[in-house]
């Protein structure tokens, strides 16, 4: 069923026919071709348009789930050409609800794995960036390395885990299921067998609310509204100003594109639940409750990082996150932040959550926005000393699609 | 915003003022009592009643988010009992889509962690139960323990990591949003600070629809549905036969209650997705895409196990998951299973999914249930080939709770 009730049949369409299986072997399923399928138009019900200017899950308002991939190369210049192009195909099926095609009789593995079949196109975006390592010297493409995309420094405190940090390729998958999400990269990541091997994948969840749309402002797992002052995705000057690369780039293939930074924050909850009330919205530079700046009253009301009490002293702390990582004490510079909360259990050696905001942020060149900024977060905010940052990348995402322009159109 | 629309007031009434701080001070945030809240009788948007002669969880209609948390108890038995009472008030306000009570002034940690501050009930529910530990010399309930809860032995190919096995108490919160279900295990594994631990926490996700309940059946991650013949929570007699502890017990506190089997099932994935689909369905017993039983139309046709082709070969194959787990062939053994999918990332052994099932099933004594239906499932399941077993757990679920029987009433 859809999300408003109405049945969806366009994955179910793909692979009719079973049932008449006896014993360990079941009848072939005559399965159309694209012909008997639904139109990959963008027009199934919940589904978000694949192809466009720019990839969507940018500034797509944001879904409820995250299921992030990232992988290794391990195939050559030609098998990495194949994939994205394939990749590409496979992408704009899954995000217009529809199940992978293929011949699927009885002797043959199903083209699609099956567990997303009964459900809706529940807005799925997938989103592809390459990281810096793609322009090593394996697949012959240094020289379309962008100045831009360059491997993040070292930041004070990082405590980053290789096995959650870097590669080659990602595959950011968001939807409003989960199940939908993990189908999609299980998809992908079946089809890059022998060309990419996943390296890590992180699931997220919680972010109800699209930013900057009048919605209710979603909560971190600090418990604090996040995302208030973030930029708006409908606002088209904000998002050339600061999200998309545009014709100035050394690199023409990019225009149209953005840089993902995937940051793996965990938040020391214990520790921060344990803070009281005043030295949690003093750490935060706004109130629990409203989401309101300190000494005002309402959410959406202006940041003055110049306000004083009748005592002289800032109503905002020098060392508040929301002064340090504000765009007016950064140079103007400002990140388009679209991150999910995740609960990975219990670490082991301590016996605390291992829970925190999987925090992903575009822009339009890392080396000006995420960089300086988290080099004077790492240093300067109050919050850093609830946090500490587990796992890193930094991909460079590729305009958006069309017929004939594949992920990878500009690279090979 | 609730489901419907509405929006929700009745967290946020717990939680007021704020808004008046300055640097590092918040101001004190005058707070109602319960009186000033709403009223906690289950009738707040989405939610589930909390009292009742069982606990919830159980039967409840399942919910599409599970966080389910296991913790191994450091206090005492005083300390034990009390926590007991205290969780039990605190998850008839959490129930009822409440934040936790107490005074909130800007000089002490909030008493409620506040991300659930904006969400809806999302019918929570919370349920409580006892490992066989509880029962060991430490607490002095040797003589409190059920010949049922026995720990389980050790079954062919189990792989069980102890950091994701066993424990003293489990909490499962489900919920339809994953947010309130975190919430809700963050907020008791707080109040357990010294009296209990998180040994274990476990998300789920996925499993949309309610079994039994006319709605779509989900499909686990191999593709296939889950769920067509489990126990229809709606048939009070099934209940009774194979779910609910009777008087007949060997302790009394038990009545009403019910024992929990959690397994945390990794699916092989890759080597599913590689086999034919004659293959896997003849692994399962049923069509791929309908969930009819091999050789039926319709998922809700009888699974009928002595069915033979023309050649008189058995249409359901003699190893065929259905058919092993069938009650027919396990002297009318049954299960009530309320299972979810999870996907914990990629493991660095192998770089393949770590994914598959979170089983968890209710029984009225698993002695005769689950242990003797897993262990033929051990040696006979032809899916066991696709499946690890890396955890496990049992617990004694206590019978409903109601005002002045709290969670803990009549062991101690």
């Amino acid at each position: 069923m859809t999300a408003d009730g109405r049945p969806t049949l366009s994955r179910r369409a793909l692979l009719v026919g079973g049932g008449l299986a006896g014993a360990g072997v079941a009848a072939a399923a005559a399965l159309p071709g694209t012909g008997g399928a639904a139109p990959v138009d963008g027009t199934a019900t919940g589904a978000v348009p694949f192809h466009g200017t720019h990839q969507q899950g940018i500034a797509t308002p944001e879904q409820a789930r995250l299921v992030f991939a990232s992988f290794d190369v391990t195939g050559d210049r030609t098998a990495l050409a194949d994939l994205l192009g394939a990749w590409t195909a496979a992408a704009e099926r899954l995000a217009a609800g529809q199940s992978l095609p293929g011949v699927a009789d009885g002797f043959a593995p199903p083209a699609d794995t099956g567990e997303a079949l009964d459900l809706p196109a529940s807005r799925l975006t997938i989103t592809v960036g390459y990281g810096p390592g793609l322009f090593d010297d394996r697949f012959g493409l240094a020289g379309r390395r962008p100045a831009a995309l360059v491997e993040l420094p070292a930041f004070p405190g990082d405590a980053l885990d290789p096995a959650r940090s870097g590669g080659d390729l990602c595959v950011q998958a968001c939807a409003d299921d989960p199940q939908v999400a993990f189908h999609a990269v299980h998809a992908l990541a079946r089809m890059a067998l022998g060309t990419a091997a996943l390296r890590w994948m992180q699931l997220g969840f919680g972010r109800t609310a699209a930013p900057g749309a009048g919605a209710t402002t979603p909560r971190n797992l600090l418990g604090f509204k996040d995302g208030t002052d973030n930029l708006v995705t409908t606002d088209a000057g904000a998002l050339a100003a600061h999200v998309w690369v545009d014709d100035r780039s050394d690199q023409a293939w990019m225009t149209g594109g953005s840089y993902l930074v995937a940051r793996r924050i965990r938040t020391h909850v214990e520790a921060w639940d344990r803070s009281t009330l005043g030295d949690q919205e003093a750490t935060i530079g706004r109130v629990k409750t409203t989401g309101a700046p300190l000494g005002r009253r309402s959410e959406r009301d202006p940041v003055e990082l110049a306000a004083v009490d009748s005592s002289g002293v800032p109503r905002i702390p020098l060392d508040a996150h929301i002064r340090v990582a504000a765009p007016a004490t950064n140079n103007g510079a400002a990140l388009l932040r679209r991150g999910y909360s995740f609960a990975d259990g219990v670490d082991p050696a301590t016996g605390e959550l291992d829970c925190g905001l999987f925090f992903i942020c575009f822009q339009k060149d890392p080396t000006v926005q995420f960089i300086p900024i988290q080099q004077r977060l790492a240093h300067s905010d109050a919050l850093s000393h609830y946090l500490l940052h587990t796992g890193s990348a930094v991909f460079a995402c590729p305009p958006g699609t069309a017929p004939g322009r594949p992920w990878g159109y500009g690279l090979f």
